[in-house]
């Protein structure tokens, strides 16, 4: 059984809309495709397991306060099978 | 005598700059206006002194990873009087 991440809007305008996403023990984020440019800032560090598209499977390690930036466009899934939840925001910029 | 906040640019590209900003005890960013609209997004808890333009001062209560957003156009200068580092990310949005 996968356990759903959370999701909650903090800030959403003609700009920017900023998500916090929290991944308890076991949860995923589901595939999905970035529509927009975003950057990522981890709130708490962490260890997330990207699938790609094509099933291949790393590992990113999240730094608290580390952000980093990424084009539209990116597919994946996002995991967490450590056993601290993985909390970040993503900051998607609006075109 | 007033300690400088520390910077460090995270990200800068076409259409954002990530800035991550540590004010230790005693610290100030100096005062300074804001040329694009932003996010702050703390990295961790603290509280910042807001000095407006006036001179009047304000308190700001920051919680780890509870964004916000402002315009371009504000001005101020922020200060910690607190004993622990303010740290947090300023996401400046490019016009």
């Amino acid at each position: 059984m996968t356990i759903s991440a959370e999701s909650q809007v903090q800030i959403d305008n003609a700009e920017v809309r900023v998500t916090q996403w929290r991944l308890p023990r076991g949860g995923a984020t589901g595939h999905h495709r970035h529509e927009m440019d975003y950057v990522i800032v981890p709130v708490i560090a962490g260890e997330m397991t990207i699938v790609a598209p094509d099933g291949s499977r790393s590992k990113a390690q999240l730094q608290a306060g580390q952000s980093y930036f990424r084009k539209a466009g990116v597919e994946h899934d996002v995991l967490n099978e450590t056993y601290i939840d993985i909390v970040f925001l993503e900051v998607e910029l609006k075109p």
